[in-house]
């Protein structure tokens, strides 16, 4: 079989056109951990950076799907190219053709400056950690300035969530928790603006209080971000303007405060050392031959060699190898 | 301060002369992971390879520390000399001086043949993976030749156990679960020999006959180990010497079949694998200074690199450092 080769220059040439199939194209090769993924990747860089990341997480029943629907509206009407990741880390299917994404896709379906994608996540290594930041990355250089990444929120989930947006909205509804429930969630931690969807029905504004109490009490240094709580319903769009307003204004002070380079770093450098630390094992494992790694293990089996003189022996082999 | 050097090849001929205090001294050593811990390592290899492994788990109330005293007794009248070593992974104390550790040292406190020890693995990244490996190393050079590990059987500890042993021994106890529950908690994959402990009790024969039917269902190849299922009563010692014949034919059959050598390979392996990865990383995260993780990482975080091109730079830099 022949490969077919992938015009990456081309390619992302046409995605920061606005062209929706070679974004399409370009997330699908990062997800197949396609052999022109280093090339993609290497080819985006220069032109990353500009897009706010936004996270949403939420329990089921928040009424996730619909705010993130209302919330592109939103953002549209203040100017804004969106591009949305929804997470589903119990599918593995990915792609544009699911049901939920059709459904939602009807109310931007004709609009070039929205781009709605669903990624699996179910079986792959480290869940959102991989493929997620390549496809934010795709978007971010394909122009979208907002990237709304939404997960169904399960676990470990949202703060994988929080872990890889510049701003988490953390979403809750009456009647689905209260603020003490809420801190066991740990969402007290990783959120930067809260939204009380469901605002119309009852208990929503004791869900307020309670959650600003909750909030009041973690301790925050001078100068820091003050997560705003906002009251939201998202079928009839009633509160969602004042969300991108706060949207904007986090986006405001993660610049003026430093804060946007700092947990733009810290990503990477989580990201880059996964990465090495994959290649490394990936080349010590050595899938057809006999590999270091097994002569090395063979040794301490044997007792000729202990684990740590074994390790040092496997890092300098490394070593050489390269230099 | 001054720091007190250690000598570590007297400290492990005194071990190998059978001195429990030097054995106390060396495993602390270990957990301590002292600076010392490298010559440790080094200064035992020679002596490491003769000692089975006995991994022994089952769940809270199934009579585990009267089943390992009980072995302790008919391993060393089958003219054996014992190591134990009782993880708690619940537990942020170690050493040899816990009530337990009293209690059942009892029977065998005037035996220089004998040495029990408690290992805590609270607090301790992975577990079980780090300190118990190389404290097995220093019984099996100190000369014993059967080393017992046994767990509080709390979730992932069970398989960890097994991970680490090169014959499990797993303990079941009528009322505590029937063979369904059993599948259930994974044991049926991990057992090398199987006890039914108070075999007095009502439903310790029908516990057999499930546990039997279980394991008849999954597919072993030809040549496989059979795991045998044995009935004790570890407060009378009814049934012990038997779960020692066991062991020794088990111990043969790992010999005979090269699957000794097979599982101490895999299990160096990972330990070198693990070792070597956390070296690195310890390399990359630069404790005091701006390492080259950070300046990659600030490349990528601005745009001017992206992922993967700077993980290769962070690998070249770490081989043109030591090439």
């Amino acid at each position: 079989m022949s490969r077919r080769l992938v015009d990456v220059p081309a390619l992302v040439a046409r995605a920061r056109e606005g062209d929706p199939r070679s974004v399409a194209r370009l997330i699908s090769l990062v997800e197949d951990d396609s052999p022109a993924l280093r090339e993609v990747m290497a080819g985006l860089a220069p032109h990353t950076g500009n897009a706010l990341v936004v996270g949403i997480t939420g329990a089921p029943g928040v009424g996730k799907s619909t705010s993130t629907s209302a919330l592109v509206g939103a953002l549209r009407r203040a100017g804004h190219r969106v591009g949305v990741l929804a997470i589903d880390p119990s599918s593995p299917f990915s792609g544009g053709a699911l049901l939920g994404d059709r459904v939602r896709m009807g109310d931007h379906a004709l609009d070039r400056d929205v781009y709605i994608r669903s990624m699996a996540t179910r079986g792959h290594l480290g869940g959102l950690a991989w493929a997620t930041p390549q496809a934010i990355r795709v978007l971010d250089a394909a122009g979208f300035d907002v990237v709304l990444v939404e997960t169904v929120g399960v676990g470990q989930s949202e703060v994988d969530v929080a872990a890889l947006a510049d701003t988490t909205l953390v979403l809750l509804a009456p009647g689905m928790g209260d603020g003490i429930q809420a801190a066991k969630a740990g969402i007290l931690e990783i959120g930067d603006v809260y939204v009380v969807n469901k605002a119309d029905r009852e208990g929503a504004t004791s869900l307020r209080r309670d959650l600003r109490n909750a909030l009041a009490m973690s301790e925050r240094p001078e100068g820091a971000w003050k997560p705003p709580i906002l009251l939201t319903s998202a079928t009839t769009g009633e509160g969602v303007a004042e969300v991108v307003q706060a949207i904007e204004r986090h986006r405001a002070w993660l610049e003026e405060s430093g804060e946007l380079v700092r947990r733009r770093t810290r990503r990477a450098r989580e990201e880059v050392e996964a990465i090495a630390l994959t290649a490394l094992r990936e080349r010590w494992t050595g899938r057809h031959e006999r590999s270091e790694l097994d002569a090395q293990a063979e040794r301490v089996a044997s007792g000729e060699s202990d684990p740590y003189s074994a390790a040092d022996a496997l890092l300098a082999s490394y070593a050489h190898e390269d230099g």
